[in-house]
């Protein structure tokens, strides 16, 4: 990692940007979380329901399932809406599934019981890493329905619904191959490599996912990436445990 | 209208509730507000276009539209997204053409040459009213977006762009009956009849769309709506002129 | 009210167009009627269903819904079909819902017991005033689809189904701000305010939307269109009655 | 063929039922016929575009299509639009581009130069036959469309663009094998075996589609069915012509 | 018949090209064949299930259907996949029908219990006759299926499920009206008609359908059609029978 | 790595199952390649086009995409067409989008000029790695096309529009953690961790995905699997130039 280099907003490469958490910002969901890294700014909703989608039935476990959305001016430029186009892009779906298997990996299905919490993850603003920002929002947001759950006695309280916590975050290699943490757009958009890394509160990993959008890069440069990200993963689970203490 | 009648919040039944418009809540917009009538939140975002849809070329004027969408979880239940749905509801196009026409009906799209505004109205919280909020935080972001426009040089400096101001408010008959202005999703889900009036800053109509949801009403009722539904208007007008000033 | 204005087909101000219905036209459906409303002609079927949508069921009551929709060639120019686009557009949405809701305005709906009636109302041939013409042809197929229920001992005979009837009218400012009634398509296209009033046979109002397409309109204007618009609507109540007398 | 059986309506096996063909029923359509046969009712109009589909521009030939449709209620029970299900079913393109086919048979594609014809036949009553009731009443209406463009100076007069007449009919073995003519709803759905021709004036073949619905058929019985539907389509050929005279 | 004309490929007019059937191409299903038609190749899967559609629970009877479709570079130019444009285009539709009549034809439903066989047909490389091709190979996917039915003890033994087979061939009339059996690509895009004809291992037939695309044909062209038809299926089956016997 | 884990096919950890590359498969495509990994069987086709989409006209670059799909029977299960439901799924989007970004990653754009190259990667039979037999299988096929078009002078010569080749494969920790290349699907899916890695024939990384399904993986256990990955892919290098010397 080579300090020198200068971010277009002046930190340190190692550096997350500023993270911001806002706890019950929504008046109806049982959990929710207004999440900001820097300019990005995703909503969080958990909402609770009394029933899994009809291939579960009858297992006696439940399901976390998360949408991702973007609202039409989000971004610099407008988008059309996926409603109007009447299909949700390839990259809506990835970004989806991403979600809700990263929520999976620390909850214990079978303690949820026969019910299903789904994350809706919608950017009203957006400036790189909102999935990572997403992932990280909706862990607070869904920590909120567990415990509203338990609190109204939808779930059992003997077992823990949730082993562990979850965050995310962005790496990258720069244009001129620096390996930098939590990328804003403009930063993203011309990366070499782009990387998010999904990891738990306890340091293991959820989810790897990097991509050569220029030059394919090395070992090394993949060993350099992953190191950024354990520092990044490792403070906003702190911030998550903040804002879950509040 | 009987002022005995005591609302839900306490309010009188020609009272409107606590109206807060954000304006530039958005980074990227080139305009926008957040309108909030008391717990229904509204995202609006204008985005300007230099150029128009395919039929309006080469006519030497402008267009304004607008898109209403709601939240899967602004409601007290979560409902499914449009875009996984694969289509638009009725409720949903209705609403989106209803503000359309409305910001219109203040636009002289002449001046505004072949230009195209784009009013986005997101609804993060939905507590009744959310299509009276709509209109009425559009009209700030449209504002907003004129200026910017006039600002680089987008359009002509020399004709007003907008002609009016527009706003818009619900009224209803309460189940007893009484005549009430801004009904909360409690009293509208019960009411007799439903209203939401489009009013210039003039004072003059837009839009009036009166359904008997239960009892059909009198002629005697609907002037005693008409004459809360100004009002109220009124005072959205001077709520948009501050915010505008400011 | 300028009695002064010449109107392209001759008629005063207060006139409508003139009216046909002619009762039992489709061979297969439990109520059917042809309306015109001079050249614009719409098939309305009822069709009556032992069950209920989902939603409804258990709870002992019927439902009343209804679908509008336009022949490609009913208009002047061609235009694509609707199952070709794939989709339902706005327009077509908001005037089947308006038809349901008016219908159901003179429905008992528990009356009806766990039943449905759809309404479809397919416009064969435009000139103006579609949704009005569906609206007062799809009742007196709803009778017919209401007595058929009886007579087929579908619904219990002790209550009454219909609580009233109910017909609908468009009224408007025309280029020159007079007030008219019942507008054809020339017309309507050039008109300053555009009104639809659904209204029962004992002269209340169910529905009123009124759209200023030019220049908003006054309290006072108001008032001459909805002078104009119960005089249609009692004389199509009167056609109505004639209709179900034969 | 055996003269015994007796048909639901009486008629011999190589009658056509009453067949009523209503030209200009449509006031907008450059063509348009309301064609019967028996209590089957087809209403086709043809629209005339100066303009070819894309994949035609520049080749200085025109186009000649058709869409088919049912509306709702045409058929003893309601089926669902397929505007609402959001696509057009198997059943309804295959009839479409039966329509289409046929009747370019009958085109001159050069003499009509580079205009579109379209032909909406939309089923406003269904009893069997409806596609053959399409193709021979959209035939009139292609007529009155073709003949339109040459008193509108749309195609040129030297070349004939209709180079003959085409019809068509369905004929069926019946429950007991019985060969019989134009077959009505209660006789087209307990058939072995359905056929459809589509022949020109001239008597030469456009299309046969025979199918077995129970038994395999013989080439035998083929026979039997291609002459019975050459006596059918011979008198459509009359009717077609008597329709275009008057 | 002129035997004179030299076809593309050197055959008499009244031989099919080298026809193979590959059983059990495929690891999964519980029948399937790879069927080739000169260049043409078609991967016919079928696939048991032990329910039925939902219109036909409770009856006693199966269902059998067929779905057709191509890979997108089958094809000499690349196709947009039916997937991507969200909607499956008419010939495919009709194609899929054909294939679902014809076998069903050949099915004793009752036979086969409350059971669905589902054909894939995925049409891997194209040179004309692909339709035809499908219900060939289908035939013996299906037979099978049913093989491994009776073997699995899913259908009970008494009753043959199969009461007889089934294939099919293309017929056309060549650009100089000569009429030649089973056309490649290079002579079905130019012939003047075009016939599918879909017969029984007795020699009946099941389905035919004939086409002008050009000319107008005769009653003796159709008959010299027919008579080349059967000299294929007459082929086809025996060729169905070896696959089978191996 | 435990070498003593016993795989249901017998081999060691680091062993790719039997590879198979078919080049030439298809007649019509500019490339091809059916390519076999185990069971997995994926046909891979590349379609040059002398255009680019719109959004890169002008720019003088072109153009590599890929779409995947699955026949319905390829799996186990037979699964509904995505054509047939209107909408492509989250996990197809997924795949072809990375098998578009991998084959970029070894084009030179510039180089390839203003021309488009779609692989269709289309899985005839699946046994766990269709996606990495489908990069692997359309560099092969993409090879090919590029070829092709040298040879036809559809690109310059001078540059390389190939800067490496590129290929993928699968790892995963095993039910008991062992860390294993090349997962079938009985492995695949009750693995704890998934990992598709696409790596270039010079050894750098073009991505990376790695999922845990079940519990989170450690540091070591990533440098485990991206041992195993690197063995994998600089076989199927070698393999890969095999069959492209032929």
């Amino acid at each position: 990692m080579t300090q020198e280099y200068v971010r277009t907003d002046g930190r340190g490469v190692d550096q997350l940007r500023e993270v911001t958490i806002t706890r019950g910002w929504s008046a109806h969901a049982e959990g929710s979380a207004l999440i900001e890294f820097g300019d990005t700014r995703v909503l969080c909703t958990a909402s609770f329901e009394s029933s899994v989608p009809r291939w579960l039935k009858g297992k006696g476990r439940g399901w976390v399932t998360a949408e991702y959305a973007m609202l039409p001016r989000a971004t610099d430029t407008r988008s059309t809406r996926e409603s109007v186009k009447g299909k949700i892009g390839g990259r809506t779906h990835e970004i989806s599934r991403l979600i809700g298997r990263s929520l999976r990996a620390v909850v214990n299905l079978e303690a949820l019981g026969e019910n299903m919490i789904t994350l809706d993850c919608d950017v009203l603003q957006a400036d790189g890493g909102t999935r990572t920002a997403a992932v990280t929002g909706a862990f607070v947001a869904l920590a909120d329905a567990v415990e509203w759950a338990r609190d109204n006695k939808r779930v059992a309280k003997r077992a823990e619904v949730l082993t562990d916590s979850v965050s995310a975050v962005s790496v990258g290699l720069l244009a001129d191959n620096t390996a930098a943490l939590d990328l804003p757009y403009a930063e993203d958009s011309t990366a070499e490599t782009d990387m998010n890394v999904v990891a738990t509160g306890s340091g293991d990993f959820v989810e790897i996912q990097g991509t050569a959008e220029g030059m394919p890069f090395t070992r090394e440069q993949l060993n350099d990436l992953l190191d950024l990200a354990v520092i990044g993963t490792d403070q906003l689970t702190q911030i998550q445990k903040q804002a879950l203490a509040e």
